[in-house]
């Protein structure tokens, strides 16, 4: 791992609500189809699966959006069904369709089946992407590391693939409860691992995506999704070279849920577009960072238009630390590589303002 | 119209927060595809819009929940894109896509082209709908009308069709929000039309489905969505036959805007099951009644399963009146009509505990 000194650490400031300068940015999904360069990769390396299994392939995209705009992290390029893959459920994309997998879990015969996959064996071209991926950045931003959440998980193991209604995942946490319970309960073991190694490989901030946890009723949240991430904090090392390593929870669609998401033991909470950071920011108090909140759309607007919306959600959270600006959710394919410059040369512009 | 006085006002009553000895029940999309006899007057008919839009087969299936369980409602069958279909744009369903327009609208130019449909002479085969159903219920339950918000019309409108990320509507928002504003003026006063023309024809109680309001932000829905379905409500005569015609608002993900929602002028919002009863009644207090909010796939547990989830919905809302049970979205065609069955048992044995 590159032990070359941290240049710029304000995301790991702000998301432990620590006093910056100004607001650090960076985009869910920074390293992705809507630039030229990483469909170029992604070409080259023939499939999605190869892109992210090959370390320098991995590593290359990582470094892409880092080095076109001056963001304040980098996150490992990789996907939140890895741990799934390394448990041998077959998983393949389908264009246009997304993840599916071959061998979905359905029943408690099944889960007893399953292992928690070894990170440094079974997922070892993620821990190599993260030390190259180190040595590249040599101290220029922070790297970020990441895993889905274990509800999350579930859903695409139970399911086989994306779903609308998750019919299948949610029949059996209302018929099958304790089965559900042991496979969340492997996944948040394995996904513990996963990031521990991911921390012991040069990880300086992690992520926990909890893309479905919205779907889910207030007391099956706590029950089934946050009980587990919050499960995973606890166990998670959370010191790298002497530096804290803070932790995100995003539950997408969980903003009614923000109180008990603050009492998970994360540092920072990901906030997506349909909540006012202000409000977010009241019910939370002073217990967690904030992340997010542009929504993606708005990055199809002019850019002096988005430079307004940037400076709405700047307004929003309102003076102080503790705020990471981001997305509310993924930027889109389609959204053009100069509206992301504009966005974040918005929040370098605009920010300071909210830190004297 | 039917004059035969109304057996069973539970609906109305609630609706106003008025006292009633039990909470009533009635199904989002109880005439649909998990019945029987719907998907066989459904292949009769040939086409999902033949069913809709001839009169005598929209009042068969509309009849068809209400003669097999003790519901306490019927909802017109309709869809919400009667109205942009009266308006020209070519509508047609795809099976397994959903709605298509063929003719979407994406610009000022064509936004100027469309007009306000005349209730009685563009879509007078749901008024005429609607009178047959109320000669066919003979007072048996209150039949309920409906209609889509102007937001979520335009949603439907401008992509053409069903969406994940909305990238043309909010596209529009971004940068046209003046054209944006036009469409949904058009469309509120349209929506408005359409909404007394059913109270004249015989709807005695009113729902706004605004499906697509949840991918807003805060401010945005507000302005865009919230502000069209307040000046609906405003113009309306809420008032048949000497009774008042409660007005429920529906905004699926719209639990963080509750607040507003209750100030808007409806009568009873509708809660999806993210979120908790308790929560939203303690914030909208007794400015309007809540129905709601059983999670469509608790459907698939076993009946035992069901009568509990019910308890803890009913429970949630607690004791007192202003509650309307349903579920939180629309029933699904996989659940079995034994299992709407207990849910509706469930609600009829355990509410009136709560109601004393």
């Amino acid at each position: 791992m590159s032990t070359a000194p941290l240049r710029n650490d304000l995301l790991l400031h702000a998301l432990l609500r620590e006093k910056t300068a100004r607001t650090p940015v960076w985009i869910m999904r920074q390293a992705g189809r809507y630039l030229p360069e990483y469909r170029e990769t992604r070409a080259r390396a023939g499939s999605f699966i190869q892109l992210m299994s090959t370390p320098e392939l991995a590593c290359e995209v990582t470094l892409q959006p880092v080095n076109r705009f001056p963001l304040d992290a980098a996150i490992l390029f990789s996907d939140i069904l890895t741990i799934p893959a390394a448990m041998g459920l077959g998983l393949h994309f389908v264009e246009g369709e997304g993840p599916v997998f071959e061998r979905p879990v359905r029943d408690a015969a099944t889960v007893t089946k399953l292992g928690v996959p070894d990170p440094e064996q079974d997922l070892r071209y993620v821990m190599d992407a993260i030390r190259l991926i180190r040595g590249e950045l040599a101290g220029r931003v922070p790297l970020m590391g990441f895993a889905g959440s274990p509800w999350t998980l579930a859903c695409y193991m139970v399911e086989g693939g994306a779903s609308k209604e998750f019919a299948l995942v949610k029949g059996l946490l209302y018929r099958e409860p304790a089965t559900l319970h042991k496979l969340l309960d492997l996944l948040a073991r394995s996904v513990a691992l996963y990031l521990n190694a991911q921390i012991a490989a040069g990880a300086q901030a992690l992520m926990l995506f909890d893309t479905w946890g919205g779907v889910l009723t207030g007391a099956a949240y706590r029950e089934f999704s946050l009980h587990y991430m919050s499960t995973i904090v606890s166990q998670l090392k959370r010191e790298s070279a002497g530096r804290r390593v803070p932790v995100i929870l995003f539950t997408k669609g969980g903003g009614a849920w923000l109180e008990a998401m603050s009492e998970s033991g994360g540092d920072a909470l990901g906030v997506d577009w349909t909540q006012d950071l202000s409000e977010a920011r009241r019910r939370v108090g002073d217990k967690v960072a904030l992340q997010g909140n542009l929504d993606p759309v708005a990055l199809y607007a002019p850019p002096e238009r988005i430079r307004e919306e940037v400076g709405k959600v700047l307004a929003s959270f309102g003076h102080g630390s503790g705020h990471v600006f981001n997305l509310g959710h993924g930027i889109t394919p389609g959204v053009k590589p100069e509206h992301a410059a504009a966005m974040i040369a918005a929040v370098q512009e605009l920010s300071p303002a909210y830190h004297r």
